[in-house]
Parts: C-alpha cells; sequence; structure tokens
C-alpha cells in the first residue's frame, strides 16, 4: 500500500519528543511545514501516472513502494538510482534516504548471521519487510554513535562513561530494552521508523553494543536533539533511555562477530545512494559556478573555463561511477541479495568527498569577494537601498542584478561547514574510503599485472593463458631476423 | 595626540548613513557595542605603558601613532607588523587594518607621479598626514571596485552604468566630485576616514576613473551598505553619491598613468598586513586542531598527526615569510619610503590563500560529523537537554564537555564561506598573486642559474665571476688523472 | 585479408631512411629485433583460434581486421577497446595504437566536409579504407607540428620559418606535394603507412597547412628521426621533404575551415585509445605498488594502505570512465559513424594525466631512497657483488631478493621524465583537456539545474515539467498545517 | 691546515674496495675524472683570496676549515650555509655535504650521552674533530640502514638476516668489528672518511645496533657498490664486513637509549643543509621553466605565466625557510652548540620534498611532448640530420636552436626517478617531516591562541597578561554606550 502524503503528515503527531534551539517542539509538522511538505511530496509522487511505474510495484496483487524490495539484480540497484535522481530534482522526499539502506543492510547481515551462527533473525526481518510494504514508512538508518574517545573501545572502563555506543541493558522475556545514542540521523524527527545498527565491529567483551532492532519514532524513551538552526530538525541526535524493543524487531542482539558485517554491508548499500543524490547537487553546483562566470563576465578566460571545465568533470565522474557501481553490483549466491560495486562506490564517495573543498574554493575564486560582504536580500527588499544594489551589483548588462545576488547567496550557502562537513563524513570518512578501496581491490589481478610486466610467469586467470612471458608472444625466426630471402 | 578610547566613540555619531539587514542603523555605537568596544580599545591600549613604547613615537616634541608614521626602513615594517600582532592578540582594533597601508600607498605613488608628471599632491599628502598624526582618526582604504562586467574596461559603453568604478564627476574651483561605490570596506561604518583609491590601472579615455583622495565618513552623499548580520557592519558597500572632496584632500585625479603604480603600492603594504594578521588567526587554528584531535581521542593515528603537523607548517612558513618580507623590505631611492619585498609578501599571501580551504577538510575531517549536526548552545543552556549534550557529546574523560562543544562551534564558523571568500580574495585574488610573483621574481638571476646549469656562460653578478664553467673550476693536471708519481 | 607476421616483417625493409643516436639505421629489423617482434605479434594473435574472433571480421567473403571497420555502434568502440586490452596483456602490438584513431578521425572530418562544401574526399577515404582491409597494413596517425613559436599562426612571418607545420608546397595534377614535419609519432619507424592531418585550426592564408593524406613510410623524402636511445624508434620526428602524394591518398588540401574538425575528430577517438591502454598500465602500476609495500613490510601502515587505496582509485576510475565513454558514445546521423562520448573520454584522459606524478610520489614514498640509489643488474650478476646485493637489499623474509630488485628497477623506470610527459602531453595537453571539458559538458543541464535551485522557473527539458518549483510538488492543506481533525 | 686539490686526489688511490655496474673499479681518480675534479675543487676554492675568508679560519694559529668549527651561534649555521651556497655555484664540491652534519649531529649527542650516562665519547669527538682541523678530510656521513622489513625491529628474528642495520659482533680490547651496511651514502666512493651513526632508535636488546663511529674509506672490510651507471659513484651502498675500529674512533657502543638523539641531531643539521643547497638547485629549475616558455614562445599565457609564479614560489619559500632556519637557531645551553630551529628546516624540507612532482609537471607541461620523444645530441651532431633539427626544433625565433635543445635535455635530466627520490627522502622521508613538524611545533602557543580565542583565560606567557578576554580589554562606559552628554 502507498501511504498518502497526508496520511504522512498525520502520523507525525505521536507525541514524539523533539528539542531544537532551546525549546521543546510539541509539533514538527507546524514548526516546519515547508520541510514535511517536502517530505511528504515523496509520497505523492509515487501517486502520479508519470511516476508511478518508477516509484511502486506489485506484489501479492498490493500495490507498495518499490524502496522495501529486497535488491536481488543489478538492475534494482539502478532502479533506486533512478528513484532518488528523480525524487532529487522533483524537490520530494528526504525522509527515507538512509533507512532502506539500514534496511538492507541489516537484511543481508542477519542472513549471513542466521548462516553461520543458527540464529533466526532473518524471519523477523521479513515480517518487518512484509509490515514496511504494507504500512509505507518514513524510515531512516541509525547508525553513528557518538564514540567518546576514539582511542578506546566502547567498553573500556576509561571512557567517561559506557553509554557512548547505543547498547542492550536489558534483556526480557518478550524483547530487549536498550541506551545510548546515535548522531547525525537525517530527517529522523519527520520520519516515522528507526532502524538501528552498528556502526562498527565490537569485541566479545563489548557484545552488547552489538544490537540491530527497529524503533518508532514516538517510542517511550527516545528523543531527538535537532541541528542548531536547521529546518526540518536537520540531522538529529537521537537519545535512547531504556527504550524496549520487542523481539520481533530485534535484528541482531549480542552477536558481536557480525557486528562490523552489518555496519559495512549498510555503507555499502548507502554508498551508493550517496554516488546518486550527490550528481543532483553537483550537477547544480557546476552550473552555479557557469552562471556566475557569466554574470561576471568571466567566460573567456582561460583559467575560468579550467575551472569550469574542472566542474563539469566534478559532477561527470560521479554520476558515471555511480552508474556503474550500480550496474556492475554483483548478487550474493547464499542471500539472492544484490549489492553494489564496492570498489566503484567508494571510488565516486572518495572522489567527490575529497574534492568538495577544491570546489568551493573555486567558485568563491570565481564568485569573488562579494560573497563575503554582500549585504542581505532585506537591504533588496528595503526601497531605500534596493536602487544601490541594484545598481552596483549588477554585473554583465544582458543578467539582471536579483540573479546574480540570489546566486551569490547560494554561493554562500554551498560553502558552509554544513556542506563541507556533510561532504567527507556522511556515507563514512575519507579515511574510511581509502581503508575500504585498499581491502576491496582486485588486488590479485593489480598484482598479477605488475608481475607480469616485471617478467615473471603468473597465476591469475587473466594472465596465466598468456601465450608468452613479456615481448615474445610470437617469435621471430632467425632467418627474417637476419634478412635472408 | 593620542586620541582617546571615549573620543573615539564619541566621533561615531557624526551622522553618518548606515544601513543593515534591511534597516538605517541610526547609531552605530549603540548598533555594535561590542564592535565598537574592540576597535576604541586600539587607542586606549595605545596609551598603557606596557604597550606605549610600541604604539606611539614623539614628533616635534608630540606624541602620535606610530602607524601615521612614513615606513622609511624595514625595521618600520617590522615594528607595523609588531603593533599588528598585539592588537590582535589583545583583541584590539580592527578599524584601521587597511587605511594605513592606503595612506603609505596613495603616498608613495603621489610621489612618483610628481616627479613624473610635475604635478603636486606630495604636498596635499604630507598635510594629510600632518593632519593625521594631529587627530589620530580611525582610517579606512577604499580599493575595491564593483566592476560589472570584469571583461570590460571602466567607461566601456557595454558597461551596465558608467560608475562600476569610483569615478570624478565634476571638477571645481575648489575640489572634485566623485560618484561610484566601493566594496569590501573592512570596517568602514565605524571608521573615521576614508583614504579611496583606484584597484587597477585605467587608460586615457578612463581617466575620470583614476582619482584618489580622503573623504570623511560622513560626508554629504556617502552610504554604507554593511554586511549580512554582521557585527561592526562587517566589511560594507560604500556608496559615493556626488560626494564633494576639497582639493587639499585630492591626491590623484585624472592621472591614469598612475593609476596602476598606487594600485599595486597600497597592495604591497597590504599584503604585509595580511601576512601579519593571519599569523595570529593561523596559529589558533593550528591550536583549534589540536585541541580537537585531543578531546576526539586521536592525538596516536598517524595520519591525525600528519595532518597537525600540516597546521604546524601553515602557520610557521606564514609566519617566516611575513618577517622576511618586512626585513628584505627595500627603500625607494628617490621618496626614501621603505616598501616589503614584494616576492616574499606575496608568497605568503599566496601560500595561506590557497592552502585555507585544504585547512578546513583536515579541520573538519579531525572534528568529525557533529561539526555538521550538531545542536545549538541554547540546547546546552536548557536544562532538559544539557545532560544529554553533556553526557553523549563528551570526548576523552580527561576534558569537558562543554569546552569540546565550544571548540566544535568554532570549527562550525571557521569553515563559513566568508573567511574562505575573505582568504582568497582580500588583498588580492589567488591569480593576482601568482601574476604577481611572475612580475616581480628574480628571474634575471633564475635564468642565469639555468643558463649556467646548461653549460652557458652567463653574465648575471651572481655567475659572471665563476671561475669556471660546470664543473671546471679547478683543473686537474693530466699527471694526476693519469696517476703519475 | 590478415596479413602475417612474418609478412609484416618483410614489409619493413622497404628503404626507408632512419636515423637514431647520431647513426642511419638501414635495416630496422636488426636494429630493433624485440620490437619488431612485439609489433607483429600483432598481427600473428589475430591468427589463433582464441583471439580470432574478437580481432577479425568477414566483410564480401573476406576476413579482415576489425581494426578498419568504420565504427558504426557504441558497441564496435567497446570492442575496439576490448582488441587494444587484450593486445596489451598479450605484449603484442603497439604499431598501429594511433593510425586507426587518425583512418577513423579523418574519415568524419571528410564526410562532413563533403557534404558541406562539396568535396569529394570521402570517396578517397572509402578506396583507402578498402585498400587498408586488404593489406592490412600497419598505419600510424602523424599529427603533431613542431609549431615553432607557439604564439604565433603557421603563416607569421615572424615564425623563423614556414614549415613549422606540414604544408602542401605544390599541387600538380596528380597529387600535391609536401613539406614539414611531424612529431612524436609512435611507433613509426616500424609501420607501413602514415595518416597525416592538421594538429589544429589554420586561417585562410594559411590554408596550405589544411592537408590530411595518406603517405607510405618509404615514399621519397620521408625521413625518420627516432628518440634518443628509445628500442623500436620510440616515437619519431618524420621529416617530409617535398614529398609527392597522389590525389587517391588526398582527404583535405586546402579546406582550412575543417583542420580543426579533423583534428578533434582525431582527438576524440585517440583519447579513448588512450582511456583504453592506459587501464592496463595502471594497473600494473597498482600492483607494483602493492608489491613494494609488501617487499618493504610496509602493508600494515595506515598511510601506505592510504596510498594503496588511492591506486586501485587511479586505475579504476580510468577503466570505468573509459568504458562508460565507449559505451555512451553517439552515432553522427549524417555519416552514420560512431564516435565516443567526449565528456567521458576527457575526463578519463585528465583524470589519469593529472594525477601521474603524484602517483609517482607516492609510488617512490613506498619504495624508499633505493630507488635513487641502486646498483645496476649487472652488479646483481658479477658473482662478487651479488652476494651483498642478496643480504643486504632483501625485505620482507617471504620474498625473494631478486624479485624486490627487479620490482625497484621497474619503479625508476616507471618515474622517467618519458612517461611523465607522455602522460601529461600524448592525446592531448592538460590545458586541452580542461577546455574541451567546458567546451562539450552539459551546461544547459547544469545551468538548469542551477537556477531550478535558485527558485527560477526554467525551460529545460529535465526541468521544466516539474511539477512546481523547490519544494512545493505537493501543496500542505492548511487544515492539516493547523492539525485539525 | 687546509688539504690542497692535489693532495686530495692522491689520497683517493688508497687500495679501496669499489664496485660498480658489475664491475671492480681499481681507480676511482681515472673512472670519475670529472666528478674527481669537482670535489677537489672545494678544497681550490677554499684557498683563492676571493673566497678564504669564508671558507676557512684561524685556530690556535693555524688556519683550517671553517666547516669542522663545532656551531655555536647562529651566524656559525647561516656562514656554513653561505659555504655552501657559493661551492654550489661554483660547480664545486659534494665530497662533504653529509659528513660535516654527521659530526656535529654524533657531537651533540655524544656530550648528551656523556652527561646522563658518565660515558666518556666526547673526549673521542674533540680528539677526533682536532685530527680533522689539522687533516682536513673529505668526510661523508653514513646513515641509513636497509631496514629489510620494515614492520620489525633490527633485532627481530623474523628479519631474514641480524644485519639490515649495521651492529657491532665484536668487542675487543683495543676497539670494536661492525658488520652491515649503510645505504645512499652521497659520494662516498670518493671521500676519505666515514662518519657511521645509527638511522634510529634501538631497544635494549638490539644494543649492539647503537653504534657511532669514524672509518676511512680504505679501511678492511669496507666495500662500495655504486649506484648504476652514475657519474662519481652516486650515492653507494657501504659494506662493512667485521671492520675493526679502534676506540678513539668510537662515539656510541651500545648505549640504545641514545641512538634515536644521535639520529635525529644528525638530521636536525642535514636538513638545515638540504634546505640550502636545494635553493640553488630550485633557482635554476625556476630559471629552466622560464627559459622553456621562452623558447616556446608562451610567456604571454595566463596559466604559463600562473606556473612561472609558482615556481618563483617554489624558489623563494625554500630560501626564505632555510635562511629562518638558520638565524633562529639555537644554542643549547649544556653543550653550548648552536642548532638550527627545527620546525623552519623540516617547514623547508617538507616544502621542496612534497613540491617536487608537482614541479616536475609544470616544467613538462611548458616544455611540451618534445621532452619524451627529442633525437639524442648526436644527431645533433651527425651533419645529416642536424639541420632536420635546427629547422624543426627551432622554437620562438630570436633563440638559437641549440639553446632550446639542450634545455629539453635537461629537463629530461630533471624529472628523472633519481631527482624526485632524492626529493622524498634525502633528509627524511615525506612521512618523517610531518611527524616531526608534530613533535616539534609550539603546541603551547597555538592551543593558548586556540582557547584564548573559545574565550578561556590561559595561562601561557604569550597570553597571561591580556588585560581582558576576548573583546574587553577596553570596557565602554555605559555613558557612551547610551550617547549621553
Amino acid at each position: 500500500m502507498i501511504k498518502t502524503a497526508e496520511q504522512y503528515v498525520k502520523d507525525l503527531r505521536d507525541g514524539r519528543v523533539v528539542y531544537q534551539d532551546g525549546k521543546r517542539i510539541t509539533d514538527v509538522v507546524a514548526a516546519w511545514p515547508k520541510s514535511v511538505e517536502r517530505a511528504a511530496s515523496e509520497f505523492f509522487v509515487a501517486t502520479i501516472p508519470e511516476h508511478r511505474p518508477l516509484f511502486t510495484m506489485m506484489e501479492d496483487g498490493e500495490e507498495c513502494s518499490f524502496a522495501f524490495k529486497m535488491p536481488s539484480t543489478p538492475e534494482d540497484l539502478q532502479r533506486r538510482r533512478e528513484i532518488l535522481r528523480v525524487s532529487g530534482e522533483l524537490g520530494a522526499g528526504g525522509s527515507r534516504l538512509t533507512g532502506i539502506d539500514g534496511l538492507n543492510g541489516v537484511a543481508f547481515g542477519a542472513a549471513k548471521m542466521d548462516r553461520a551462527m543458527g540464529t533466526h533473525y532473518s524471519e523477523n526481518m521479513a515480517k518487518y519487510r512484509a509490515w514496511c510494504k504494507k504500512n509505507d514508512p518514513s524510515i531512516v538508518a541509525a547508525v553513528s554513535d557518538p564514540k567518546g574517545d576514539r582511542s578506546l573501545h566502547a567498553e573500556d572502563p576509561r571512557q567517561a562513561n559506557k553509554d557512548f555506543y547505543v547498547r542492550i541493558v536489558d534483556r526480557k522475556k518478550d524483547g530487549i530494552v536498550i541506551t545510548g545514542c546515535k548522531l547525525h540521523i537525517t530527517a529522523a524527527a519527520i520520519a516515522t521508523e528507526i532502524m538501528v545498527l552498528p556502526s562498527r565491529n565490537h569485541n566479545e567483551t563489548g557484545k552488547d553494543y552489538a544490537v540491530a532492532c527497529a524503533v518508532p519514532c514516538n517510542a517511550k524513551g527516545v528523543s531527538f536533539l535537532c541541528s542548531q538552526g536547521s529546518v526540518g530538525g536537520g540531522h538529529p541526535m537521537i537519545i535512547f533511555e531504556e527504550v524496549f524493543v520487542p523481539w520481533e524487531r530485534v535484528f541482531m542482539a549480542g552477536e558481536w562477530q557480525f557486528s562490523r558485517e552489518i555496519a559495512t554491508s549498510f555503507a555499502r548499500y548507502h554508498r551508493l545512494t550517496a554516488a546518486t543524490y550527490k550528481v543532483g547537487q553537483l550537477n547544480a553546483l557546476a552550473g552555479l559556478a557557469s552562471l556566475m562566470a557569466k554574470y561576471n563576465g568571466l567566460t573567456k578566460a582561460t583559467r575560468i573555463r579550467d575551472m569550469l571545465g574542472w566542474f563539469a568533470m566534478y559532477a561527470t565522474v560521479t554520476e558515471a561511477l555511480g552508474k556503474a557501481a550500480a550496474l556492475s553490483g554483483d548478487v550474493d549466491p547464499e542471500t539472492k541479495q544484490a549489492r553494489p560495486n564496492p570498489v566503484y562506490t567508494n571510488c565516486a564517495k572518495y572522489w567527490f568527498a575529497s574534492q568538495w573543498h577544491e570546489a568551493m574554493k573555486y567558485l568563491q575564486d570565481i564568485t569573488g569577494g562579494i560573497a563575503a560582504t554582500i549585504p542581505s536580500m532585506a537591504d533588496w527588499d528595503n526601497p531605500e537601498t534596493r536602487p544601490f544594489l541594484d545598481k552596483y551589483l549588477r554585473g554583465a548588462a544582458e543578467y539582471p542584478t536579483e540573479e546574480r545576488i540570489r546566486a551569490i547567496h547560494k554561493v554562500i550557502e554551498e560553502g558552509a561547514t554544513f556542506h563541507g562537513v556533510l561532504s567527507i563524513h556522511a556515507e563514512g570518512s575519507l579515511s574510511t574510503q581509502k581503508q575500504v578501496l585498499f581491502q576491496q581491490a582486485d588486488w590479485a589481478l593489480f598484482e598479477a599485472a605488475a608481475k607480469y610486466s616485471l617478467g615473471y610467469k603468473v597465476d591469475h586467470p587473466e594472465f596465466k593463458n598468456r601465450l608468452g612471458l613479456g615481448n615474445t608472444l610470437w617469435k621471430m625466426p632467425e632467418s627474417l631476423l637476419k634478412g635472408k630471402k
């Protein structure tokens, strides 16, 4: 069933506990109408004929969101990319950017765990997925823990407290009780379900930290602390104070051996999501740079063209890698679950993340000092000052001043710390990408190529049937060498 | 005479026309008490025994600000650096960071112009300098013009209007009348004098744009449009609408041949100022990075240490180049005016400007995603939410949470577009630094070294007395080569 | 017909005029047996069952090299990539890496020119292509001109001579006569045909420089000046001294309007070739870095793993972009000729070219100082010194010393200026890639995305049917906002 | 006493054991006359009136090389820089670039060790220094060990052998016996003395690796394995096979606690040496880039000017930091020995090392593809081919072709792996510089600045006497704030 936009909005008034900028927010709809509207649009768009075939599917005679399908082919992964792309361009959504990746990541880890350890979490997951298809919730993944001292394990007694990672504080007959905090949970305050999963590996002594489960946003003991000054709550901290979770919503409870597997399975999906939604942002960024160059009359300068060429590349490479990651995804033979190619996704993520600050430097370079000193839009609205702005902040004569001023304000917004931090930390840090690339790349192929180039025979399938070593595929007959006729 | 802090404050209530965020500001003191206090402190500090010997000098039996001395030795340049450094560390000043450079730059250009063209602007300048010594004004340099279409000259008819560069619209018996706008004028709304000077070369057809003069902040026709949301007005646009300037305050009026000379003379001084005040900022930045690493428990990780080592280098190189630029300054034989070494100042400026965005990437990398998602300080003040923040945003156990939270907010502030744009555009763009380095470097020396290394004799003083070419300073006797005894 | 390897070798003894390292080379086979063998292998490989289906095709009942097929689908482009990849891994070929791109580039330009200007060069081209299919020549493209003073046009009288670009010096009844020089012609001294084409646009006054034609390697007046110390002649200068070319081998003769079209058409194909053969090199480079890290016992160090992750990305992104460029190629509706996506190819080329020197820094960083100071392999062969090398240049105990030593020598070879220059200049300079990206990227899309994000309606097909602007796809009813039931 | 150039040459025929390129070299003078001449010139130059005052000093009525003076003031350090600079420009020397740093580094460590541990090595050192003053030897420092598996300590049983670091294999009544190998010993095969010192810290179990001593080049058991194809032997491996060293030439023998101190003391001096000799190289590099741009007619292109500006900066910053490092050196209160500022030297070293490959990219970009494909100088000498080269490799008309060709060959030479590796590994790796910067920078100052900026009182001497916190140096009276009169 597809939830209506109206129902989504109504469901947000469920008694959830939300704080922002020093105050309790009692009605999130009234607090952030625009954000809620934008999120609700995602449900609306799935109902209109133009987009319905992309956003929904039929299962057992029932229409439901394609988002909840367990991906079983590379094409499924690419279709999810397409859904994200269209949503992004429509300005819709935002409330389940992470949750589907959480669902699929936990599902994969649980299936593997069940096989290895004899647990039965996949059954819970199957029921939960069916519930999702029926109820069409807005769902977020809650992954990042606050960590405290990063050089210490969760359970290290030198940590200032035990709760720097969400943990099981009690196990009851009908469920578990969890305490802790998750950080940076995009759109969590306007979602309905939270998929909690571990952010890293844990040891046997820290097995209580190995926990994955689904929690409703209005569960007792859950509080949201929203990002300062954000619309829609931003990316809240979620506090869990002795929150009870019934067993049927638990997907891991102590199996520390699979904590890392679940964390990385989520990440593998989520980096593809990143490599998807970023394309829209980077396309607009390239366009913004181009417009600013035009407003400023700079499009003939070689150094500006060089930068614009670079912006085109910045967006294009991200798009090419994201698409390659989906279409080169593999299907796990045990679980039949499709997963994106991890090397391409990490290349994509590292590529856009590592260049963001450089992009801002270029954009600010093109824009000029005015991006540090511009008066506010209120001065544009003030009839006393608008003539001054209109006259002096005009750029090339063919463009209206207002357009240039709006673009400058957009440049300021893009350059905020928020976007820089999001680029490098969301979906895993720069350091993580490089380490994952180190772990996942096809070193057997690379080393075989290297050894072959050093003149050694190698056993690699791509090289072992080579007809000869180095340059001697075909051996020149002595007679030819001497030129005898 | 040294103006008292009190007098500085009183002088700001002079009827000046100031706008910010959509409203007219009728009393700048009441609007920005902290900024005014900070600026006034610069006058106060000059009067206290600990700093008086550095900040003031005696001339003709009268004590006056050392700032107004025409620099005549490299040591004068270094003393000015010291004044800026102490002010910065004391948290004082800000209202004449640019003005002194404007004064000295215009003075230099005017002196050269007088000699070349037979004008007499130096006399005006001498009187104005004497007036400054006596009245101790807060003074800013107004340099950057809005430019309109940057690919066109000021007077090009394809420009949307004629006033994209400040220009002389009338010449009267007792003075000139100017119209136009200057951008990014740091602290201009809380200064008392504006030194107007051209931002670039102009052609003969654009000779009305070749104008330098001093204008009081409350002159008729002057309006300030302050930067959005800034304290102290930020770096306002100054609008000049038919502002009358008496001849004795005019230092250039139409001598387009020297427009560029004045612009670059100002820049040469001002880049040294930049290489001075930036050191304090970069020291604090390195410290902030180090503190964040400690709060997060990261100081043992090699990659973090690498970044911290880089931050130390970032600050240190800027300081070393700034000092070298002052102490290697030259004294112009005609004007007896000392000027900083342009290669070192431009190296310093380019160095810190070109690395700023990389610095932010590193700082944000060390800080973590929390710099994108942190709740506001108001949530810290709210007793309902403070316990959550105190518990979960704690880092390594030995540091109080509040310190870490404050540091995170500082990281957010440093990363704003404002600082990025300031780094690359204030005191000249990245492109300008490279072009100036191209123009000013000692290519005769470099090319001589290259040619010498290619085996050619060269005429350069450093190389022409070389005892031989290449490796043949001393010629090995044949007997030695053959090892005969 | 597929030429045999033997025939290829025999054909090289055709009286061609070749110089290297100060001497005339009278028999290129005897001079460079290994290179000739390697080039001949390309013909051999096409004849063996394993590879025949990839390398050859049937046309009119005759088997011929697939290389000579005019590409008419993206799959044709990808098949050519596959041929290059297999050749590269087999260590075969090298003698027609550029020629096929020259053929296809000239064919495209000629077809366009014929339509626009009423010329008939396509007929010559069709006959020449048929001749190629029948005779299976080794063919190279001769593009780069020496240029003289790069700031001046070919015909500028301030140039030191008129022949810095190949030009038509005479037009006869049966053909044209050309004079000039082409630089960097890979494997030209061991090829059989030279496809001459212009390297840039020319003006009407320089119309004699607009010339494209096919010339045999042993034509009268052709001389090869080989790269110093190279095997196989390297990338020779080819001197044309009044070389006669019959009309049927001429594809452009004065149509300066299409000089640029032919140059860029060639480049478009050739950058895809680059993005193909580079993958093999970069795979081996990544493997070499990994092996060196293992030999040195460094694989546990984070900073080394970071570099290795980077190497994996370096190779992978090149591969992904190359593949995307072929499969996203477009088919020109007029000529039916398929051409690679120019944005992807230029991204690929710029990506690997701009990072090469950084790659060398990383590789040398991992390898250590020994890459500057290692004794020669002759010392390894000397029984007096081998024990010293074997003992002291051993790395981690599990690897034989000889393997490490060979790898170090490979590191030295990779780092040579040759490879650096090849990376950045072959197939177009760094500057060119950025300019092409500037020209070819989809700015309409980018700017539409930007304007849409500024809140403006846009006319672009991807955005014009958006259901609303910004966040208002679905409009929240007032009742919902107020929470009424 | 100053040794004559003749005597230096004669001393090289002392029976030393030298191998290169697979052969034993029995007479190094005959093998490398140019290198020996160049090295000998250093002795010659000290005797000519123009340079004598710089190169020599009087002690106890005897003239000796200033090189052997224990540096006791920053000016001594700067004078040594001056000697290196003049030698470099004269094309003299090379045979004791490292040895003096070894001498001073070991002297410092020995003096510290004697105080801490009651040893008496300083007496040996004093005698050795006196011997040096009298005998004026050419001396090199032998520091780098082969290391084997870098992840293991010297004595780890998993190492393939015990001798990857030079070690004491026997202690006799009259001296010690050492075995092992030192790598990369610049000019060692044409020196006379070797100062052996440890390259890193060692543990108590590895105390036999803690050894510093002086060994003559012709000592029994010493062999030199020269760098492949190098003139002067390059930077040989030195093999020590049970080499006996008498006690009076031993400066450390087992005091593992001071192994690191000696290694880092050497490095501190040696990085200043690097920051000195590199300036000459970088000046010539900047000149080479400028000349190439001129030959190619590129000096008007903005992107080329940008690169040239960068080259000027590259050289200039190195020079400024080197000078600052010497003049900011400190004098150790215990030993009275002056040492360079470690932060500045490491900044200098990291700066030039980390940018070298980028510099090569720029240089090759300016030069063009010809640097990969140029014929050899032998073709220039061949009258058949010279006319072709002269005509077609001419650049801008005002420069002779030969000059351009020579410059291109120089570009090729500069870009060799050798120079890249030397840049990043000589005098310590990139990683080391960053770690040293992390360890040596003034974090107390930086963190004080940061905390002060966060609004905290700090105890640091530079900040604790601040008149107030943040902006409240001077407190604005209430009356002023309200504007009362």
